[in-house]
């Protein structure tokens, strides 16, 4: 079957006020892309709009804002893991011989509903997210030693990274202090550890293998998709709480539809959600050893999170994944600017959504 | 490449009233195709639901309540034409090979926001569907001399048809007379015009060919796909309010995918969300020439609707595409017990959101 390419791709700033509706925001990426291929024969056959968002056909909203009229029009979501489904759903839709092509856009507004979980009553009144990642990081600190410095340090990394993201919600460079002295939210969390719901939408184009090679003279291709769903309530998702199991089958998935193993990965989007989250997907993923990712954040074989990941960029929810895949185009195509990671071929997208109820893992080369 | 099989279908029974929640109802269905396959090695790859109510990560909810760790899991929406969009989904995860099977499900509670168009500001303050339906109506008698009796007839033809069927909210026979005589709403349209927004759930299982003849002695084909985005405003979908615009390009494109005529369809499912909307279905689907709509109605050559169609069984949005397809399923497979058609082999659904905004076909064969 011929190849899914990534054709174009572009990302709004990231914002913490917006005046934007979620239809509006998406739009803004989007825009930038058909500015590109406005004097091309390009006709978009199918828009995917990713959110969380209460939204009404939302993708028919978005393509008649931009003057589209798709075969295909859908808005899907999967919580934090929507922006990776929506560019499953349009892969397939075109490996299938559906359509030739796909828009996929994740938009999401900080006042999104989706930032609670409030259907799992099993968490109490522990409806926010923080207090799931705050057991993960109890359970690694216990079992592997994992310090609450070497948490730290992701946000630091990351928050580096952002620096020369202008996209980026926070373009400040921090230190491991600054984050151990920010508000403690819950032992051993701080406001530091955590990312920021906010405004945002990326988009990326995705097409056929003929005319990925025809309307762009970069095209890079989705070699390796991986997907786990676990459970929707959190004391379902996990008796061992030192591992985010459905990221470990979804990229065990990904690998060996690809043949590749982790050590050829060059650049890779992790789902920082939180900065316990960084280091469990070290592990998940077989970027280094179970117990070892604590001390796998000062590592630099891979470049991990180089837009400053969700820590450092803000995390609009339904946004999340397609700004990941984004990211991870623009550094294969040698397109990321200030921020270009020299010779990398080989890229990952890892996409969850709370707790690990839902991973998502995506290979992407260059060739 | 392989073909995508229709393994097994269910349909709850619609209601105005009800206590569950829109993840309860989507079990319903669920939970009898997989009672009947629990002695079966069966393992669900992915779930769709599609709905149009307020839900977060609703997919996951319904996957858990069955005990399911799917793959891939979404919730999806496109206004009235979410169930069908949601089978396309699945059937093109199946087709590019990522999932064997999917279990795809739509659900619905008659509160859902999806029954009123706030969004379209273009309406002014006619945000009901009925508006739009009425002007359909009434273009389409002054330029072809349709009359208010013929569309009266297809309530009649719909609601005898839902007397034989057990899950249908209307199962009293009406007459031509009582569809005249019922409340008027919006010139030409009365009460018994329209469609009613209701509670309910409907499930189809898909598999890849393989697979679908291991699980079923009866396996059906999805042969051909059609679908087309006008627009999301009314103000945008046509020019022209004679016919839905949508349905026509959506059924030329399913029709040229299998090589099949409209002659050979033997059942059809239409969107009759209004009776008019039926009476213009079977024009730009092919059934007859343009303005013999209103006389077609009383044909015997095609099975339309045998379930009852929206007018007899009840219109829960998200649910509709699905349940429409379960019939189709069903009658091919022989399984349609009291309303069995004889020696139907070429099925075909319409599905359909509010004024032709979109449309979507599926054409579905016996062998």
């Amino acid at each position: 079957m011929s190849r899914v390419g990534i054709v174009d791709q572009s990302t709004s700033k990231f914002t913490k006020d917006t005046l934007l509706s979620v239809e509006e925001l998406a739009c803004e990426p989007c825009k930038e892309i058909l500015e590109r291929h406005k004097n091309t024969d390009l006709k978009i056959d199918s828009v995917f709009l990713s959110t969380t968002a209460d939204v009404q056909y939302g993708s028919t909203i978005v393509s008649e804002y931009l003057g589209l009229k798709p075969r295909i029009s859908q808005r899907l979501d999967n919580l934090c893991n929507s922006g990776s489904n929506a560019i499953v759903s349009a892969y397939s839709m075109i490996k299938s011989g559906l359509c030739k092509n796909a828009l996929v856009v994740g938009a999401d507004i900080k006042q999104t509903k989706g930032s609670q979980l409030v259907w799992d009553i099993s968490r109490g009144s522990f409806t926010l997210p923080v207090y799931w990642a705050a057991l993960f990081a109890k359970v690694h600190m216990r079992r592997y030693g994992t310090t609450e410095e070497q948490m730290a340090s992701v946000t630091v990394k990351n928050r580096k990274n952002a620096y020369l993201n202008r996209n980026a919600l926070f373009r400040k460079k921090i230190s491991v202090k600054d984050v151990m002295d920010s508000k403690k939210l819950v032992e051993p969390l701080k406001l530091l550890d955590c990312s920021y719901v906010c405004n945002g939408a990326s988009a990326i184009l995705l097409s056929n293998e003929a005319d990925s090679k025809m309307y762009t003279d970069f095209p890079v291709w989705i070699e390796g998709i991986g997907s786990s769903v676990e459970a929707a309530s959190f004391s379902n998702v996990s008796s061992d709480l030192s591992s985010i199991h459905s990221t470990k089958s979804a990229s065990d998935m990904a690998y060996s539809m690809t043949n590749i193993t982790p050590k050829q990965i060059d650049v890779a989007e992790l789902h920082d959600a939180f900065t316990i989250m960084e280091i469990m997907a070290y592990e998940d993923l077989g970027f280094c050893k179970k117990g070892d990712g604590g001390k796998f954040v000062s590592q630099n074989d891979i470049s991990i999170n180089p837009r400053g990941g969700l820590l450092g960029t803000g995390h609009p929810l339904g946004a999340t994944g397609v700004a990941q895949a984004v990211e991870i185009s623009e550094q294969l195509k040698g397109l990321a600017g200030n921020r270009q990671i020299k010779d990398c071929k080989m890229g990952l997208v890892h996409n969850m959504s709370a707790a690990g109820s839902s991973s998502l893992v995506l290979i992407i080369s260059k060739d």
